[in-house]
C-alpha cells in the first residue's frame, strides 16, 4: 500500500510549524515551536521530534508516513544541510536531515529553502497542480523563488539555485541590499523594498498622501496596500513602480526557462489586483514578443497553510 | 545492435552543412549546400535530402543511423518545426523534421535551434562531458545559449527557452538590439556588438590607437581581437568592457540555475584568455559569495566541427 501520509515542517527565523499531511493536501494535524527557545541544534532537535512522534503515533504509526519534508533558509537539498543560515540560531552546517531522520523512526527527510518548498507545494496542491515548467516567486521580507523545469525543481549544481531575488534590477545608484550588493529586484519589490519605495517618495515628494499621517519609519508594505486600496494616488504609484521592476525582472526570468506560468505567494502578493495589473503592464512592453502568453497567476494555497503544505509536498518524492 | 551513426545538420542564414558522426564525435564524412540557392522549402529538402540519402548509403545504410538532429534559427524542439526565422529564405511556419523524415527513410528528426545544438555537441563530444549542469553561451553575431539543467536541455514551455542574447543589461539609455528593445546583452557582447563598442570608443575619445588606421564603419571584432593581441590599450579595454557586461550577466545566470560551468563558443570566444580574464574579474565582483567558484571555460570543440556535430548530439537523443 501506498503510504498515505507526509510531514511538513517550515523552519523560520521565529517559530517552526509542522504538520500532517494527506495527498489532497489537507493538514489533518499541526503544532509549532518557537525556534530561538532553542539556540542549540541539539535540543531543539530533541523538542521537534518529541512532537513530530507524538503526531505521527496519533497519525496511526509510522508505517503510515511516507516522508518529510524540510523548509528553511538555506536548505542544501543535495546534502540535506542548513548551511551558514543567517536568521537561525545555530551556526555554520547543521546536518538537519540526518538528525531529524534519526529521531523520527528513520523515516526519510528531504531539505530545501522554504522558497524551493513553496513552489513544490504549488506543483503538488495549488495553483500548479499539472504544471510541468513554472517559477513561483515568493514576495515576503525577502523575495524568495522556487523554479520547475520539467517537472523538476532546479536545485542547480551546488544545491542552492533558484536565487531570483538577487538578480540585479538597477546597475547603477542601485539600492543597498541585504546580500552586500546593490540593485538587487529583492531591494525593489520585497515587503521591505515596497516600504523602502514609500520612504523615499514620501520624503523627494510634496503632494498630500493618506501615507503622510503615518511615520515613515516604521511604514509597511500593508500600510501602503491599505492607502491604495482607498485610491491614494501616491501609494497606487508605489505599487506601480514595484510593478514594473518585477515585470522587467519576469520578462529575463522568461528569457531563461519560459515558464507556463509565473506564481505570486507571500504576503506582498495579498495585494491581488493592485499589484498584479502593474507587473502585467510593464510584462507585456518588456517581454520578446516571442515569448508572450507567459500567465501570471496568484497562489491558490492559504498563506497559513502553505509553508506546511509546501515542506510537505517534498515528502512525497522520497523513496520511503 | 545499437546504431553506431547520427547525422547532424546545421542550417545557417549562408550555408547548410551535414555530417555523419559517430559516438565519439568523429566526423566520417560531411557535405554542404548553399541555403540562399532554395527559396522554396520544396526545392531546398529536395536537394538536402539526396545529398542526405547518398550520405546515409555510402555509410552503410538506413539501419544504421539512430537519428537526424538538426540546428536552425527558430528551430522548435518541441514540434520540429521553424518558425517564423527572420535570416531564412521560407517564411512562416516549417514543418522541418516531418519534411525531412520523409524523405530519409523515416529516421526520427529532431530540430531545436543553434545555440541549444552547441550545448548538447558539448556535453556529448566537449567540455561539458559528465557534466549534468552547465550554460552554453555562443558568441557569434548574436549571443546565443543553451541551458543544461539536470541533465537536460531546457526547451521551456514553448520550446524556445534559452534567449540569454536578450536579457536586459542596460535599462537606461540601453543599446537598439536587433529584437526591436534596447539594452540586451547580444548588443554588447556579440561579435556584432564589440564592433559597435569600438566604433562607439573611437568617436567619443581622442588618443591613438591602432584600430584608427581602419575605417570605424567596417571594423570588426577580430579587428579589436588583433590590435588587442599588439598591445592596443583601446582594444583591451573594449574586451574590458565586454567582459564586464559578460560577467554582470553571468553572475545572474548563476542566480538562476547555478550551473557547475559556464562555457564560451563562436568566433568571439576565439579570443581566450583576453576574453575570459576580463568576465572573470566581472563575475568574481558581481557574483552573490554562495555562487562562488563556478568554472568558466571555452569549447573544446573545434569550430568548424562544432555546428554539425552539435546537431548530430540530438541524433543519440532520438528513439529511433
Amino acid at each position: 500500500m501506498e503510504k498515505p501520509y507526509v510531514i511538513g515542517i517550515d523552519i523560520g527565523g521565529t517559530n517552526t510549524i509542522f504538520g500532517i499531511v494527506d495527498a489532497r493536501g489537507v493538514i489533518l494535524n499541526s503544532d509549532s515551536i518557537r525556534t530561538w527557545d532553542y539556540p542549540e541544534i541539539e535540543t531543539y532537535i530533541a523538542a521537534l521530534t518529541e512532537r513530530l512522534r507524538a503526531m505521527i503515533h496519533r497519525a496511526g504509526g509510522q508505517e503510515l508516513i511516507k516522508g518529510i519534508g524540510v523548509g528553511v533558509p538555506m536548505g542544501n537539498y543535495i546534502n540535506g544541510n542548513i548551511e551558514y543560515a543567517v536568521n537561525l540560531p545555530w551556526k555554520g552546517i547543521i546536518p538537519l536531515a540526518k538528525l531529524i531522520s534519526e529521531m523520527t523512526y528513520g523515516i526519510p527527510v528531504s531539505v530545501t529553502n522554504d522558497a524551493n518548498a513553496a513552489a513544490i507545494g504549488e506543483m503538488a496542491y495549488g495553483a500548479a497542480r499539472g504544471m510541468k515548467d513554472f517559477i513561483e516567486i515568493t514576495l515576503g521580507t525577502g523575495v524568495g523563488s522556487g523554479i520547475v523545469i520539467g517537472g523538476h525543481l532546479v536545485y542547480g549544481h551546488n544545491g542552492f539555485a533558484g536565487e531570483l531575488g538577487h538578480v540585479i534590477m538597477r546597475r547603477e545608484n542601485g539600492r543597498m541590499c541585504g546580500c552586500g550588493r546593490q540593485g538587487c529586484l529583492e531591494a525593489y519589490t520585497s515587503a521591505t523594498g515596497v516600504a523602502r519605495t514609500a520612504k523615499e517618495l514620501l520624503e523627494t515628494r510634496t503632494e498630500p498622501s493618506l501615507l503622510r499621517r503615518l511615520d515613515p519609519e516604521t511604514i509597511t508594505s500593508k500600510d501602503v496596500y491599505e492607502a491604495a486600496k482607498q485610491g491614494d494616488a501616491l501609494s497606487l504609484e508605489i505599487f506601480e513602480l514595484t510593478g514594473e521592476i518585477l515585470g522587467e525582472a519576469f520578462a529575463d526570468f522568461i528569457a531563461f526557462s519560459t515558464p507556463e506560468a509565473i506564481i505570486l505567494c507571500g504576503g506582498l502578493a495579498k495585494a491581488g489586483d493592485l499589484l498584479l495589473d502593474p507587473i502585467q503592464r510593464s510584462l507585456d512592453k518588456h517581454v520578446l514578443s516571442m515569448f508572450a502568453g507567459v500567465k501570471l497567476l496568484l497562489s491558490s494555497l492559504k498563506e497559513s497553510d502553505a509553508a506546511i503544505l509546501g515542506a510537505s509536498a517534498l515528502g512525497w518524492e522520497s523513496k520511503g
